[in-house]
């Protein structure tokens, strides 16, 4: 197993498979038949935030005590950080304190991969900058896997800010190393001409999303993040909504089978509308859910539960 | 059992009374006499709040922890909400992370009701807005119950910013359903014509405190909220303490018997001065000891122990 | 065993080498070789922070949850202190809330000694203005003791801005008592004529910290806190640095067995160079890994472990 998990990148197909099926088994307790697990008794996993998360931050809280590890939170704001301490010296002092992994999400791309290599334990990235959010590309894996039964020979439309959305970036690196077939669709703006090469061969570029949604399995849909959104990129959120919005009559020019994903949090109205996204082919809920059986996967794989 | 808490007037005189009666019980571990009861084990209660609330959240998290629940605080600021996500996408989210019981304080009157159409699990109210408190309206016929022998018959003067107070609305409902008889006491100008027959019919006002002290059990002295009350309200804060604060004096106007309340945080030297505050009359510090028994008491009904 | 740990000056040497003895057997858990201990399992500890500080507040945090603990974290941002409730209160409401201790910090000197006349729990001080911050005299302590084997008969050279230090009183107070021999060192501005004796006799003062650096064991380098430097102390952060940084060459003229510590967080490049934070006379790591241990011992002998 890895002892770090920073990038979609990192996962082989095996490594990555493992993850999914045991996460498969953590769903028992996930979805609460099972109430805890004492694999992690002890063991202390430190959020590391400094960025604002709440969603990803309680995602990773709730694995962590479910599977009855401690869980101390450190918000950047309004610690040693105000103080000017740096990055490194952060590190060696949770590392010091015992922290058996820590989960780091920061606004600087790379800054999880730099806190790898100062301490022993094992980091998780959890969202940094531009670039990686490798569990939530695992928890979208999940959810394909469990509505359409495989990954291998999938077709995926990504659809929106490709630029700045570490959601795509490990997205395209995890479903293309499971043998899926990706669309990144958007604006030219927002879609440089040389990223889906770069990132995984054989990933497409579109700019129109009504030619490709007839033949996808799967259509995600990416958050605006508005504060990315310069004017210069798009003459205006109505403009996007309209040409790269999900709405009911788009929707309906999917498969019969395509399902419909969001990392959320959504922008109803923006990126996708609320027709869709309460629709039966909508699994944004189900993300959610999936999202603790795979970061309770995550963690007990890293952290090598209690054979370790 | 109900499933919610939503408002004093979610419970007739039984609930309420099963309510107090395993808040007893529960007390032998909220006064530390045993520390912990496993009764909630693996369940997660999420503390949810959208205003700022120290005393009440700590209040349900050691609540919670002493039922052995894992506890997850999510506070509004620096969350998804502040990126526009809606309170149902938080809530949806919360659900599909597998909360078993969210705890909600809103500035918003009636959020808490509308949380409980959008989840499974159990939502408390925590406070909303100008509406309700209904943990608050429990402690507090606890606390009465406790210090003088029963609920029925008991004359309770309510005194202050009734126009405002959740903590009133709350326990004019659920004191009006045990038994008791409340006056409101305040300035015409936060005291409006109809509040008291709409809440309960039998419910008195009052403008003249020093009228009403000779005859009550209870005198629960409202919070003044300075950020509410404009200079429209009352000449001054001087004049307002000079005619609605309770000081020595007044104190001893009331039945030797009578007891005095006090929701907290208080404003010493506004409605209450420190000599009554401190008095053996005062029953403030209880009501914070017997919040945490009510909080568990409520918990543990709502969740259903380990029986379910 | 003393109830409250509020100052150096509460520790006779019995008790501190008490302390220290504990902490010592606390370290195979606090280094992560024995996971947890079930010494405080049911009691709640509550860290009450009037100032930021993540690296004292995890430390604890990290403590009481390896000793089984209940943690709740109170800030006084965005709590009832903001509404002008009073210290007295708010500690009446943790105590009757069933806190067994109250860790706190408090930018106003003497806060925790007011705190421990109104609860029965135990109070720690985690630092209180520019007054005392005991649990860092004890760690540091203990981090000399594992270093060099005693701490009778050691010179330790205290650096920097001791007038301000809340960090450097409590020291001076503790190692006096455990018969080592302190030097403190810094600009005149910061040293006022008579803090060394009227801390503890036998406490030297120099304004040459070349002068110094041959003859010490230990040398702790204090944190320059840039809020409280004004420009009236000093000509400039150079100049500091220049006089009284600790870089390689200054290094290089301490003893061979000496040490460097420093409690964090570090200004790397002002009072202290990477080269020298970063050297194996550093000690700045092991201090904040002891400082877990440490404060796992005065909990556990506070509350009393499970005897009480």
């Amino acid at each position: 197993m890895i002892k770090h998990l920073l990038s979609g990148a990192d996962l082989d197909a095996a490594t990555a498979t493992e993850i999914l099926d045991t996460a498969a088994e953590m769903a028992t307790v996930a979805g609460r038949e099972i109430k805890k697990l004492p694999a992690l008794r002890g063991r202390t996993v430190v959020n590391l935030f400094y960025e604002d998360s709440t969603r990803t931050r309680i995602s990773f809280e709730a694995a962590a005590k479910r599977l009855s590890a401690d869980v101390i939170n450190f918000s950047a704001k309004g610690s040693s950080v105000t103080k000017g301490e740096s990055l490194k010296d952060t590190a060696l002092t949770l590392q010091a304190m015992g922290a058996d992994a820590v989960v780091v999400r920061h606004p600087a791309s790379g800054a999880p991969h730099r806190l790898a290599n100062w301490v022993d334990g094992s980091v998780v990235n959890a969202g940094d900058g531009t670039h990686e959010h490798p569990t939530q590309a695992l928890l979208d894996a999940y959810t394909m896997r469990a509505r359409l039964g495989r990954l291998a020979g999938l077709s995926v439309a990504v659809v929106g800010d490709v630029l700045h959305s570490r959601v795509a970036r490990s997205n395209v690196l995890l479903l293309s190393t499971l043998g899926a077939k990706v669309t990144l669709v958007g604006p030219p703006t927002l879609i440089p001409v040389d990223i889906a090469g770069a990132l995984a061969p054989g990933t497409d570029v579109s700019y129109d999303l009504d030619c490709v949604l007839p033949d996808v399995d799967v259509v995600m849909m990416l958050r605006v993040q508005r504060e990315r959104m310069k004017d210069s990129y798009f003459p205006s959120a109505r403009e996007y909504a309209r040409r790269y919005g999900l709405d009911g009559p788009r929707m309906r020019r999917l498969p019969e089978h395509a399902i419909v994903m969001h990392p959320g949090p959504m922008n109803r109205g923006m990126e996708i509308t609320a027709e869709v996204a309460d629709s039966p082919r909508s699994t944004i809920v189900e993300q959610v859910t999936n999202g603790v059986s795979v970061r309770m996967a995550v963690l007990y794989l890293l952290l090598g539960g209690n054979n370790r």
